[in-house]
């Protein structure tokens, strides 16, 4: 692995399990046993790290919401979908455990970080629709914004929601608790067949959580 | 008004207009027309006036919190409390606008902010355990605790989501659009009378709005 890539991945991990705001350009370079004066010959300090990590996440999401495009046709595709998203936040799961502090410190990328979102907000959108227009869904007026929106704020907030009420949950805990959460969203709206989907995701999750 | 009151309501309208990381002690000195001496001598600090607006905050929440007790029998009471909740964060939007951020930079107050959130999650259970007890709703098993994560979410980043999102939403719109969403999660759960209700919510909604 080449040494500029080997300095993000352990830094990834390492923000990603002690927390951002605590880790300094030095403690990266103890962690890959490296001098500070090497690292700093790949990147000039910690936001440039920091910002070359938001680089990766960006591409990656933006992947991953271009992949959406004709291809979720039915609420498994929608409920595969789900996890494959939040596992990608995951991944990159400091950003997400301290979003408003670290989108303040960092106004670049909040305006990046905005426009990522004015694109996922439009995937969810074309899902639904999608949805609705093979009968999948049957949203009353105006409900596909509204349910959008909480998709949304369930996807950018589930790990914040955790941090603030203690930060205890086990991740694929969390990962299952926030698909099944976000289905819950679009169940009711699915008509008769909601109820039994519901069922059979209920007995899924139940299985990979205990 | 005392001293010490006037103190605090205008430094929370300077918090809420201008965003409290950028204001200090000396600017609420300023815009009161007070020596930074006088100010000094009833709070020691900005710091000393955030806890004592957070203990205000906390004070007037715990009341509506516990004033739910035996009083939501309808989905009607459910909506106008939900207006109650909204309009007193919205009191003390400061805090939420920048949630993470603040409660980083003050572990006392995430320790309080945690329980007052517990207790918020124990009202929102009780309510729609009391609805579904006068069959108002009809929840699926487990339904009462997804529905309630999903209301506390939307509860407490409604403020961070429009922050995210650019934060030009009129605030009045915005109390307007979280009481819809927030009834949206509960509605389909109301059998063969929620799509009327939500009908004549939108109803609602759009005369505020438009």
């Amino acid at each position: 692995m080449k040494t500029r890539d080997r300095i993000l991945q352990s830094s990834l991990t390492l923000f990603n399990e002690e927390g951002e705001a605590s880790q300094s350009a030095v403690d990266i370079a103890n962690v890959l046993e490296m001098s500070p004066g090497n690292l700093y010959y790949h990147f000039k300090g910690k936001d440039a790290i920091i910002r070359a990590l938001f680089d990766d996440f960006e591409h990656e999401m933006r992947i991953i919401l271009r992949g959406s495009r004709g291809r979720i046709t039915s609420i498994e595709d929608n409920w595969v979908y789900n996890y494959i998203i939040l596992e990608e936040i995951f991944d990159f799961r400091f950003f997400y455990r301290n979003l408003g502090e670290l989108l303040a410190r960092y106004p670049d990328l909040a305006v990046r970080f905005r426009a990522l979102m004015a694109e996922k907000r439009q995937t969810i959108n074309n899902i639904l629709d999608e949805l609705s227009r093979r009968k999948v869904l049957h949203l009353g007026p105006r409900m596909g914004d509204v349910i959008t929106d909480q998709i949304l704020s369930a996807l950018t907030f589930w790990l914040s929601l955790d941090v603030i009420e203690g930060g205890h949950t086990e991740p694929g805990t969390l990962i299952h608790k926030t698909v099944f959460a976000i289905m819950a969203l679009v169940a009711p709206h699915m008509g008769e067949d909601g109820f039994d989907i519901m069922q059979a995701m209920l007995a899924h999750y139940d299985q990979m959580v205990n």
